[in-house]
């Protein structure tokens, strides 16, 4: 994986630490996050929303927002409360997927899940709080974007939540349980959904804060989607091959559940194929943007080198 | 309750039927609801969420936006697609407040809650496509406002529900259960968040499509609060003196839970007088949008005159 590590730009001069990229980054948008929900009265309610928010994930949803914006031509200011919402949604969605009536796990990002501290009340509550703030942040803090491009973030972000997104696919992952069967058609519909929804309307909306014009929304649609896809089979194939310990949630928790994943289907090696094809095609969708897309194509590559 | 039903014009000429008229307003309401959330595959989380969003509501959140927009001289079409989202975020609330983890209730708006129908993960699952929707819903579907004001709605409605609004109320409501000697501080506290929050974000969302001025929409919050606080010591009332069929919901069960009400602070005749006081209060608001205001004043009036 040395081209993931040490990208070569189209001019073949300066190099680019995609880990180093990433952990800065990340840093970025941890300060944001940590200063995005004061606690006040009646805290409870506030320490169950930061408790998750906070646990250090990877920032990943974050990052491609913020990534793409200043591909297009915008700044970091101008998406940071955007890729703060984006990372206020995902938190949610873990809360409210970890809970006893869902999945009921009781490890997140190497710590206790909400429900497990909080109870499953104050998690249940915690996770709308997060919902509702994220459009709040954006339609609140976003400085220096027209309003326009707000109405359109604000919409993308509730379709990558909603029914037709992130709910969606939970509802068909639930019903997967115990058939591990179910077809590849099915399987793709639940992280299309569940996984890449949310990872496009990261990409997307940079894209739409810096004002880029249909054509490339289109480009950056496919990108993600192709991302998000091999992200999920790289999730599946970690969650065979990993420990609890790398993963800093339950490993095996797939074939325990019984749950179709595409190393069930294709075995582990396709699979790996399969990612990586995915890549590459989100990669060729970048071209048009020249030396500026140099982050978001060794993203791409991270995806499906990571081993957690 | 004479004045309720056939309210005077500042003319004395033209009387006003408030019962037709939130009749009337109902139906508009309704109908847009019904067509809000088309069912596609997959289909369940769809038919989960219309379930309770077309259970039959009083809609009264919608009216007030409605009511208010045109009293601020905009139109009903602008502002109902911020109507029907303020019926997705009640309706969300209700949702998960009626949950096991939660409030633990089988009947609402006289059929079975929405877990009792779909199981708990699809009612988690239908009350965050509703929340999620709400918000989609405004961004996409309202038309010829400007999307400055969009953004400021947007706003609006995110505060209401999260932690400071509908979810930090749940959160103390949820603490104040077997405590009934909680204070009149706390009681406030909760109502002003649980219950006034969210009619207050439908009288000023109502102002804000309209492009009213700061003044006018500070009276409008301090009439959508004072209605708030009414409406809340009215259902405290109702749940003593009315009965299950007439509510639709479990009666006395804030009796059972052990909960402090405002009949329980203070009495049902004195609580019955605080109602009206704030009744009063709130209409006075009203008085310089002259005529126009007559709606709001007439439902302000009914809110205290309600028997279920």
């Amino acid at each position: 994986m040395v081209a993931t590590n040490n990208l070569k730009t189209p001019q073949g001069q300066a190099s680019f630490e995609i880990s180093a990229y990433l952990q800065a980054r990340q840093r970025l948008c941890d300060v944001a996050l940590e200063g995005a929900i004061p606690i006040v009265y009646p805290e409870k309610i506030y320490e169950a929303m930061r408790y998750s928010l906070l646990a250090g994930g990877k920032r990943l949803r974050p990052i491609l927002c913020l990534a793409t914006c200043e591909m297009a031509g915008g700044t970091i200011e101008m998406a940071m409360p955007t890729a703060c919402a984006l990372e206020m949604i995902h938190t949610m969605s873990l809360i409210h997927d970890d809970l006893p009536a869902m999945d009921n796990d009781d490890y997140r990002r190497g710590q206790l899940t909400n429900h497990k501290v909080y109870g499953e009340n104050i998690a249940i509550l915690a996770g709308d709080g997060l919902l509702a703030h994220a459009f709040e942040f954006v339609a609140t803090n976003t400085q220096n974007v027209p309003a326009e491009r707000l109405v359109q973030v604000i919409a993308q972000l509730a379709k990558a939540v909603g029914a037709a997104g992130l709910v969606g696919g939970q509802v068909l992952d639930l019903d997967s349980e115990g058939k591990p069967d179910i077809s590849l058609e099915t399987l793709n519909f639940i992280h299309i959904h569940k996984t890449a929804a949310l990872l496009e309307a990261s990409v997307v909306s940079g894209g739409i804060l810096a004002g880029v014009k249909d054509s490339d929304r289109q480009r950056l649609s496919r990108y993600a989607q192709n991302i998000g896809l091999a992200f999920q089979i790289i999730d599946d194939i970690l969650d065979i091959t990993a420990t609890q310990e790398e993963l800093g949630k339950t490993a095996g928790k797939d074939q325990k559940a019984q749950k179709a994943t595409y190393p069930s289907l294709w075995g582990l090696e396709e699979s790996r194929r399969q990612a990586q094809q995915l890549v590459e095609a989100a990669v060729a969708e970048l071209t048009p943007f020249g030396e500026g897309s140099i982050p978001l194509a060794a993203i791409a590559n991270f995806i499906i080198s990571r081993t957690h």
